[in-house]
């Protein structure tokens, strides 16, 4: 469980800070995103919200990751914390990031997504 | 459902706050919770670890509260985050504390607790 956790949010970051259209086959019909508190649903939507945040370059920096099953026992719930490093502001913003992973064919995707700053 | 994470977590600070074995009721025998990477399932566990928390006073304040149904969509995923502020100290502590709420009765029990300081 850990293991998917781990490789699961290595890829997300990774690919949210290089190419954030890719994340879409991460999503389906029903996932949902609360990002800052604006609630969306569906992959178009989010891919369009995480696509059109007003910064050029991000690092997420993951400081923790736990994870445990939910649902019906096949789903897992994560929650990341970390720092996100926006541009060229040398000010890191730690965010929290909570996702349940749904199964699908042997693999997983984004059922959950909810997204916060965590201000200081 | 914004109700209900409203409600639900008023109740729980409060509870936390002034009574820390008082949240007994909103556990079950599955409630599972990772608290600072420590992992701990069912009621005893779970409030013997918050009733040995280490400090005197604690006071909960709440920034945001997001919630989305998941599971087979009567459940709730709830993410908290907010500042502790722990005995006489005056640095509030970040905080960010993720729910998965089962319905029972017409009410909720906790099934998910996942809760880490998020460090500046």
């Amino acid at each position: 469980m850990e293991a998917i956790a781990q490789s699961f949010t290595d890829y997300y970051y990774t690919t949210f800070d290089s190419n954030r259209a890719g994340l879409a086959p991460l999503y389906r019909a029903n996932s949902m995103l609360t990002f800052e508190g604006t609630q969306l649903q569906g992959v178009e939507a989010i891919v369009e919200k995480l696509s059109s945040l007003p910064f050029q370059k991000v690092e997420h920096k993951v400081s923790t990751r736990d994870c445990q099953p939910t649902g019906d026992g096949n789903s897992l719930v994560v929650i990341v914390t970390g720092a996100l490093m926006v541009d060229d502001s040398p000010a890191p913003l730690n965010f929290s990031q909570t996702f349940v992973l749904n199964p699908e064919g042997g693999s997983y995707y984004v059922f959950n997504d909810l997204f916060r700053l965590n201000y200081g």
